[in-house]
C-alpha cells in the first residue's frame, strides 16, 4: 500500500483534498447481512461535523455522505462499500496569502519537501477534513460490532488543556459540545475555550476510547498485536503525539504488585493492562487514551520561512478548531472500531474465531 | 500478514519460542551493496544479551547469530537475509509448575484463549526472548541508514521507576548496565534494583530513541505516517504500553504558541514535534519516548486461576528481568531503524528520494 | 487487503455494481508531477465504452468520469487520485427473470454461496462494468510510464474465436471494431460476429498486450516476479482462463537450444522469454496473452437450477456481448500498466532504480 | 513486502541460495492444531529431490529439514513455523568459468541489472532449488486442507516435450520418475530423456494440478480472485510461462453454448470452467495447467556476451536437469495449497466461512 489504506482484511482506502470536489473512501472486507444506511453513517458524521458550537471552526459544511456501492436491499453484500462527501463551502482565497508560506508547526513545510508541490487551499490532504471519511468508515464497523457482537465502542474528552475530568458519566458525552463526561466541569472549559478565542490561540486535549464487550483473543502478535494496530491506527489521526494502552506512562512507576491485574474465579480484579495481554485481548474493556496537539493555524504572528527560505511572519486567517481535540472522539472511536473489526475478522480466518474451552471471565 | 512480519518494502518476519530449537527471521527487502558480516549482528546482540549485569535475568543465552543466505562476499546481495539464534540454555523444568495456571498480568491467559493451547515453557512465543531477532533485523537496518545515509540511531532509558533522569550524556549509555545517559543517577538506579530484587518485585521504565540526520520527507501519510508507523513498531515490544512522539502527553495542557516550533533561516527553533510534521520527517530529529510496565513474573504470590478456572496463588520461579525495560533499548533502536529504512525505500520508490528544491534548515 | 486493491507502491482500489449509482476506485501511490487531466481518461474510457458497434452490447452508458482528488492545477500531488463514474443506463428490469435463477457458467452461483446474497441486477459486482474502474486507473499508468519513463503499453485481438491474425500493424488497431492489428482479417471478423448474434451464441478471444521500453531489472523474486504479477493482474480480469507471457504454451514442446534467446553484443536474437528472465524484464519488449471465455450470458437456453435447487431452463435477455474480448484490449492494457507502474517505484524503492553499470542490449 | 513473501492470511516467506549454508521458510498463519512433524515434510521433499533418477540433476542433497518453531508436542500452535535445509552438495567450483558470462535465457543477466551484483554459484536465489522451501510450506497447507477440509491437492506431469499423455490413472503418478499418469506414455518418455542427455539438450514440459472437495465461496473478487492468486502462485515457479485454468487457451475457439458448464439438480455437466466461476471457487475440481521452458543450462555452446558486453560463447558444465519441468509437480502442488489455504482462511475470516443454505452441487 501507499499509505492511504489502513487494515488487512477489514480495509479502509480514504482519498480527497480539504477544498478539493469531494473526499471519499473504500470500505472493503465488510461481511455481508450488515443493515446499512446513510443516516447509520450520517449520525456519526453529524457528531465529527464543524460549526456545531462556537468552540470550534466555523466552517459550515454540510458533510452528506452518499452511499455509492457494496449495499442492497438495505444490506451489506460482502463487495466494496464507496462513500464520498462533496465539499461545499471552500473559500480558498483564505488562504492565498499562505500560498508560498509555511505555517510554523504545520504539515506544509513537511508536504513541499516530500512531494516537491502541494495544494495549499486548507491544507490540502493534511487536512484534519480527511478524518471525515474515517468517521464515515468507521461507523460501518461500529455498528458490525455493535450489531453482531455486542461490542460497543466509545469515547470521551478526558482533559482539555488544563481540565482533567474528574468522574466519567456516559449519559452526558454527547449533551455538551466537548464531549465530555463529566458535567461539572463544563463550564469551565466553555470559559477556557472563550478566552482561548479572545487571545487567538490553541490548547492540546486528551481522549479516551473504550471498547465494551470485546471477547478475548483478538490480536495477532508478535508484530500485528491488538495494541499495536491500534496504536497505528490511533497515532495516524491528525494532532496525536502520543498513546497509551491502559495505565500508559503511569506504568513507568508502576511496581509489578501494583501494576499486574489478577485474577479470581470471579474475573479480573483490576484493569491496568488496558484489556491487553501479550498484544491479545484478554475479555476486559480496552482502554486507549490519546494525546492531541494544539492547532497550529494560529491568529497570534509567529516566526517562519517561506518558500525561497526567507524569514517572514505567518498569520493563519482561515476558519480553524481552537482545540482539534474537541472534534477528535468520533474519530478515535472510529479508528478503534475499524482496527477491532479488523482483528475480529483475522481471528476468525485464522483460527476460526472460536472461543475455546476456557474458565469464563466477565468482570472489567 | 500474519502478524510476524513487518514493513511494506523493508520487511522483517520472525518465528520462534523461548524454549524451541532456535529463533530466526528474515530480512526483505535489503539493498544489495552493504557490508555486512556477523560480527556487526553480535555487538547489537550483545548490548539486549541477558545475563550480563545482576540486574538483568541471569539465563545465559550465548545468542550466537548465524547469517544463512543474502550477503555474497561480504555485501548483501538484494536477496533476503536469513538469521538463526539457536536456543541453548533451555530450562523448561522450571516452567513445569505454572503448566496449567496463568501469570496474572502474563500473555499466559490470552494465548489460551486465542489459539486452545500454548507453548508454556518460558512464555513461549510470548517471551520477550524473540525481541533477539528484532535486534538482529534492526542492526541491518541500523547499518544501512548510517553508511548510506549518515542517520544515527540510538537510545537510552530515561527514567527506570521513579527515577528519572536529568540530563543526556550519550558517552555514558554503554558504560553502564542501564542505558542511563545520566551518570548521576546510575548509583540510585543500583541501589534501587537490589531493593527491588530483595523484595521478589519488578518495576517499570521509560526509553527514549532519536534518530538523527534523517532528511525531510520519509512517512506517508494518511494512514502509514512516520509517527504512526513508529508508534506501531514501537508499541509491539513487549511490555510496552505507551509511545510518546516529541512532546507527547505534554502537548495536551500546551498552547499553540507553546508548542509551535517556529522556522528561521537558520533552522527550527524548538523540537516539540519530536521531527514529524503532518506525519512526514521534517528533517529535526525524529524523538520518541515509550512506557514499560514491570514484568508480570513475580517471586510475590498473586492471586490467579488454573485452567480450570480455579483460584490459584501463583509464584514464578524461573530467571526473570526484574524491570524488562533495562535491556529495551537497543529493540527500540532496532524498530525505530526498521520504520526509518522502510520509509526510506518507500520515499525512493514513490516520489524518487529527490530532496527537492527547498530551503536548507539545518538545526534540530 | 480483502481483494478489491492492487499493487503494493502503486495502488488501485475499485468499487461499484453494475447497476447501482456509480463505480469508483482510488489511485494511490502516483508520483507528484504527472500531468493529467479527465480527457487523457476519457480517452481511454471511451476505447472501452459499450454500443460503440454492433459487435459488443448495446448498454449506451456515457461512462464519464470525473478525478475527485490528488491533482491540483493539472499535475498529480502525490495524495490519493479518486475518481468516479456515474451509472446511468440501467435497466434492472431486465434482469427480474433471472433473480432466482443461476446463470450456467455465471458467476450468479459462486457469489451467492459465497456471500449468502447477491445483488442480481447486471451481475452486480462481478460485471465486467467494473473494469472501466481498471482502465482509469490504468491510464494513469500508462501515461506516467509513457511521459517519464518512455514506456508504450499497447495490445491487440490477436484471435477471435477460429479467426488468428496473421501479421501485426499497430496503425490499424483503433481503426476497426476489433482492436484487430490485421486488416485482411476483418471482414472474416466481421461476418463471424453476425452470423454469432443471429445465433444468439458466444465466442472466445485471445489478447495480446506487449510493453515496449521497459528498462531491465523490474520484478521482485522468487514470489512477486514481474510475471507472476503481471499473470495475477490479467488473470483476474473477467471472463480469463489463461495467461502465456512470451512463448507460454509452445515452450512446452521447444527444446532448449530452440527457446533460449541468444545474446550478441549488438542484443537478443529472439523473444520467447517475453522479456522476463527470472522473473525480471530483460529490456526486451514485454509481451502476454490471454485466452477469454465467451461469455455466459446467452439467449440460447441453458440447463441451470434455481435457488431451491430445481431444475430450470435460463435464457438471459439483457444486452450483453458475444464476445467479451473484443473489449477487453484496453484492460488488458491498463492491468499490464499498472504491474509495470507498481514494479518501476518498487525498484526505485529498492533497489534505487539504478541501471546498473551494464552492457547496453537495445534490440528486441 | 518485497518479493519473497506469498499469500495474505497463510503466509510463506522464503530465503536462501543455490550454495549458500542454508534454505529456509517461516509460515505464518497456520491455525493451531494441525497434527505435523518433520516425516510429513521430508516425505514432500523426496518426491521433489534432485537425484534420484537418471532423468534429473545429479546433485545429491540430502535436504534434510528441520522445523525450528510453531510445533508443540507435535502439533501447531498457531505462531510461526520456521524450517531449514543446509544445503551440502555445494560444488562452486563448477560454476567459476561462467562468473564472468551470461548464459542465454538465464536469470543471470537480469539479476546482474537489477542488483549490480549476484551470487553466480549455482544461479544463487534464481536457482530452482529455492523451491525446496516451497514444498516444504506447501506441504504444511496440503496436509491442513487433507486433514480438516478433507481437499486433496494433487498433479502429474501431462506433456514431456512432444509426448502428451492421453489418460490420466492416479496410482501411477509416484510409480515412475516422471509423475506420468499415463503408464503407457513412460517408455516413450525414457527413450526420449537418454536421447535428449545424449544430445547435451533439454526440453520443456507441461504440469496438471487438481484439488477436489474445495468448497464453493473461496476467493475475492476483484483482484483477489482465486484463478488471479492461483496465477501468481503457479507463475511464481521457476521457468513457468504460462497458467491456465480449466479449458485455458482452449476457451478462445469455444462458443459460449460449448463452453459453459451447464447445471441439474444432481450437478454440473462439464467442468471447462476449471472450478472457478467469477473467480470463486464452485465446488467443482479446481483445475490449473502451467507450460514449463526448457533449461537454459546446456552442454550445447550458445551465443552471449560478458559483464563487459563482448560476445562469448557458453556451455554449462554444472549438473542440470535436463526437463525442469519432471521435477516440478510437487512443487505446483504446493503452490495450489498454499493459494487454497490462504483462500479459506480468508473466506472464513471476511465471510465466516459459512456454507450457506445453498442447494448441494456435488457432481464434479
Amino acid at each position: 500500500m501507499s499509505g492511504n489504506t489502513f487494515g488487512k482484511l477489514f480495509t479502509v482506502t480514504t482519498f480527497g483534498e480539504s477544498h478539493g470536489l469531494a473526499l471519499g473512501c473504500i470500505v472493503d472486507g465488510c461481511p455481508p447481512g450488515l443493515a446499512l444506511c446513510e443516516a447509520d453513517i450520517q449520525a456519526e458524521l453529524d457528531r465529527r461535523k464543524p460549526g456545531q458550537s462556537r468552540y470550534t471552526t466555523q466552517r459550515r459544511e454540510a458533510d452528506e455522505v452518499k452511499i455509492l456501492s457494496g449495499v442492497f436491499e438495505g444490506k451489506t453484500t460482502g463487495t466494496p462499500i464507496g462513500m464520498v462527501i462533496e465539499n461545499t463551502d471552500q473559500r480558498s482565497k483564505d488562504y492565498s496569502n499562505i500560498k508560498d508560506q509555511f505555517r510554523p508547526a504545520h504539515a506544509d513545510y513537511t508536504y513541499m519537501h516530500k512531494y516537491g508541490v502541494r495544494d495549499y487551499r486548507g491544507g490540502g490532504r493534511s487536512s484534519a477534513r480527511e478524518t471525515a471519511m474515517r468517521v464515515a468508515a468507521g461507523t460501518v464497523a461500529k455498528k458490525y460490532l455493535q450489531d453482531f457482537l455486542g461490542i460497543k465502542v466509545r469515547g470521551y474528552l478526558s482533559q482539555l488543556g488544563p481540565i482533567a475530568i474528574e468522574s466519567v458519566d456516559w449519559t452526558q458525552v454527547d449533551q455538551n459540545p466537548f464531549f465530555c463526561p463529566d458535567v461539572s466541569k463544563v463550564p469551565e472549559m466553555e470559559a477556557y475555550m472563550q478566552a482561548l478565542n479572545k487571545e487567538g490561540n490553541s490548547i492540546g486535549a486528551k481522549i479516551t476510547v473504550v471498547a465494551e464487550g470485546v471477547p478475548p483473543g483478538l490480536g495477532e502478535p508478535v508484530f500485528d498485536r491488538l495494541d499495536a494496530d491500534l496504536a497505528h491506527g490511533l497515532m495516524s489521526i491528525n494532532a496525536v503525539k502520543g498513546v497509551e494502552i491502559g495505565a500508559g506512562f503511569d506504568a513507568v512507576a508502576q511496581k509489578g504488585t501494583e501494576h499486574r491485574d489478577e485474577l479470581t474465579p470471579a474475573g479480573f480484579l483490576s484493569n491496568h493492562a488496558g484489556g491487553i495481554l501479550g498484544g491479545i485481548s484478554s475479555g476486559q474493556d480496552i482502554v486507549a487514551h490519546i494525546a492531541l496537539k494544539p492547532t497550529s493555524s494560529l491568529h497570534i504572528p509567529g516566526r517562519s520561512i517561506d518558500v525561497n527560505g526567507d524569514a517572514v511572519e505567518v498569520i493563519t486567517k482561515g476558519r480553524h478548531d481552537p482545540c482539534v481535540g474537541i472534534r477528535a472522539t468520533p474519530i478515535a472511536e472510529a479508528m478503534m472500531a475499524i482496527v477491532l473489526m479488523d482483528h475480529f475478522l483475522r481471528q476468525r480466518g485464522q483460527n476460526g474465531g472460536v472461543v475455546h474451552n476456557m474458565p469464563n471471565i466477565t468482570s472489567r
